[in-house]
């Protein structure tokens, strides 16, 4: 029996795909950055089933790259071999085992779509907080995977601290089954913070138990105009002291982000009076708090009178809040009619924010002086997405030429300040020569002594992270 | 040159100690439960220092035990192989490296003192949430080797969420900087995650980047009577969901242990107007709300609507407030002149926490049916101390021979609720027989090939954690 063949023993017939145009779904990219190729696409329904299957490689040293939502956003899913590759897909695991009220925990397979545990911890009475653009289709497995972030980061934490437990199925086939609901257990090395980020290279997480949060009944959301970056960064400091660390939210938008918005979503028009550089939409939640809005308005008042606020608008309702929160969720779609945009995903001490954006400028000005100032990101989280965009006296294919020169200068100044090249993307295959420029040699040590540990032959997926 | 002379020459020469009675302030357990001996103990000041005393150490193969304010309770920082260990002390470098008030972020060496990170946070407008009994001694280095928990851990989660950055020197002396302070780090390995929680088995930690978060403007305590432990889970879904998440801490007291301490300090009287089997005290705490009293006092109505609490303290002074706090506080102190107790460190998913004390209650009961129930623990957290104490018709050094027995029956049953040996104290020396006995081989094939990979020779904190 060919391998092929023995996978087909494992997982049925018709869930092992070779037909070519059949995998174009799990090879290609969703923004067709990148195209790989793969011997088969194998879907497994259980975790027994992911074991053997992995069992299999091990035993014949073939190359694995696990796959959930396939919406990385630096091709950290996409096989690059040449098509050696067998592509792990835990899409059809994707049953939530267990609902546990009273330990506000959700016990889940790997493939649940992140929206349906969203849905899944609402209809309980609870809310599961990673919000992020891909919901409706990443999977939970890819989440912890890649630690995903997202736009409540500041108050819940990252992906990382959403995890109690993780089944994983090992290099070699072992299932490892830490499928605990434990808010603390100090015995011994905590392994399943190395899966999580970990990018599928050194096993694939099959199950988790995830924490939920009581839902908020209340929810305030307010567009404010601010005078700068630092000011902005002020009005963190003291909207998270007045309102009790009640701030869910707190992203920054640049002017040309608003601009772009406009012209490329019908019907949106400007929520603000008037034409302002900065902006941020602020996020208050609470479930003691009725009085929400009342609570903003006095925290923009505060900030007016510190001259760290300009303008707001506080909108009262759910229809307008809704509103002021696609202004932000619209801005990646509407970059791609404007042109070609050289993305960063940088985080550095909030401390530093601005001064990494002024600094940024500066160099990216040095190479394209007329590039466009596309800025948003998670204030709270030191995390910016700082993508400049092609000048309008410039071409697409031009302005991408840059990409490495552009690149370089904007992580160097991050580093610089002991920022991260990647917050919340990842390494993948897009930064994997930049984690090698970048990190410092002893902690790439440590990470390849890991690696080795867990995986000897290297089968899990290759050339990701890690190169 | 011999390498104590070597050691003399680094870190000069009266911070070498070799003194026998100079050495019992390092050696000995501070309940005297522990008692080892050393070669020496050295205390240098910089992290250049403990690099180079760690170097000479891996070139001689020399093991070390890493110190801080050696308030261990399972014999984490006592030296036991005979006599040949190097005590490696922390509490030299005790300065804060830093205050970023904008990051939110203390930068610390290892060897400052935990009380002094609170009142340095505090002195800055937030606080640092570890709050745990040895916090007058104890030492940050300590406390993130040990991954140490406490009374907050329900919102601010263990010393683990504390920490963003770390610098730590490897076992063959070289110096990991990692003490960055960001939010949000997707690139690689989270290599911080094992140092964390390893007590000192991987690397000695000697400096950290630790959160601070906004202080709490208002805060409001109470005692309640609750008729079962699982009314006491009822009212804490209840409080989350009427306080927005605003409870920061709940525990759990029984009968025996409010008699204890009314016993043994001086002018404790009952809060309570009657006697009951349980109690809890709750705290709550908000920066937005200030009538948290009568938030309090609606909570508390609404679950004696529910019949999930039988009467309630809810003091207005900050005096009455502390006093409760003391009721707690107490406990293990008042221990002590009662006699002989049997101590667990249990952790259970939140859901099974009543069922456990129930069903250890009945095991411990086989072996001594006349045993006292002392059981007092972190709720929110599943995390129950279950201290079965000598009856009263029994010697103490009779008691205390069935520790196994009685212990062994105790660890079964978390374990077969998927709990855990060791919430928060650690493996260190005492448990870690226990851990062998508890972990699936697969999880201590991996540690083992973790500690491989960090540490080849094994010269770090020997005889700990793994054995």
């Amino acid at each position: 029996m060919t391998i092929i063949e023995k996978m087909k023993a494992i997982v049925g017939e018709k869930h092992v795909i070779t037909d070519e145009s059949d995998m174009q779904g799990f090879v290609v990219e969703w923004r067709d950055k990148f195209v790989g190729r793969a011997r088969a696409v194998v879907q497994p329904k259980t975790t027994e089933e992911v074991a053997a299957v992995v069992k299999l490689c091990a035993e014949t040293k073939t190359p694995l790259v696990p796959q959930a939502g396939n919406t990385s956003l630096v091709g950290g899913s996409i096989p690059f071999t040449g098509g050696d590759e067998i592509i792990l897909s835990v899409a059809r695991m994707n049953s939530v085992r267990e609902i546990d009220r009273l330990n506000g925990t959700l016990t889940v397979d790997a493939g649940c779509i992140l929206a349906n545990l969203q849905t899944t911890a609402e209809e309980n009475g609870f809310i599961f907080p990673l919000r992020i653009g891909s919901e409706g289709s990443c999977q939970i497995g890819g989440n912890i995977s890649t630690n995903a972030g997202g736009v409540q980061v500041l108050h819940y934490g990252n992906t990382r601290e959403q995890v109690l437990g993780l089944e994983v199925v090992l290099p070699d086939g072992q299932i490892w089954d830490g499928l605990t609901g434990l808010r603390k257990d100090n015995t011994g090395y905590d392994i399943k913070q190395l899966f999580i980020g970990a990018e599928g290279t050194l096993g694939i997480v099959t199950g988790a138990v995830v924490k939920m949060y009581p839902k908020p009944k209340y929810q305030q959301v307010a567009l404010a105009a601010v005078p700068s970056v630092e000011a902005a960064i002020e009005f963190l400091s003291l909207a998270r002291a007045m309102s009790g660390d009640q701030v869910t939210a707190i992203e920054l938008i640049s002017r040309y982000c608003v601009d772009m918005v406009m012209r490329h979503v019908p019907d949106f028009t400007d929520p603000m009076p008037a034409r302002y550089d900065w902006h941020i939409l602020v996020e208050l939640s609470s479930s003691a708090t009725p009085e929400l809005k009342e609570l903003m308005e006095s925290i923009l008042e505060a900030a007016f009178e510190k001259e760290i606020v300009l303008d707001a608008v506080v909108p009262a309702s759910e229809a307008q809040q809704q509103h002021l929160w696609r202004l932000r969720e619209e801005i990646s779609a509407a970059q791609k009619p404007e042109g070609g945009s050289i993305k960063h995903d940088i985080s550095v001490p909030v401390s530093r924010f601005a001064d990494f954006i002024r600094e940024a400028d500066v160099a990216v000005g040095k190479i394209i002086p007329t590039f466009r100032t596309v800025v948003f990101g998670h204030i709270g989280d030191g995390n910016v997405h700082y993508n400049p965009m092609q000048p309008e006296d410039m071409g697409r294919e031009e302005y991408l030429s840059h990409w490495e020169e552009v690149s370089r200068a904007v992580h160097d100044i991050a580093v610089s300040m002991r920022g991260s090249i990647s917050a919340e993307h990842g390494i993948g295959r897009l930064k994997a020569d930049d984690l090698v420029h970048y990190k410092p040699a002893i902690e790439i040590d440590l990470m390849r002594r890991i690696k080795k540990a867990f995986d000897p032959d290297g089968i899990m997926n290759p050339g990701k992270l890690l190169k």
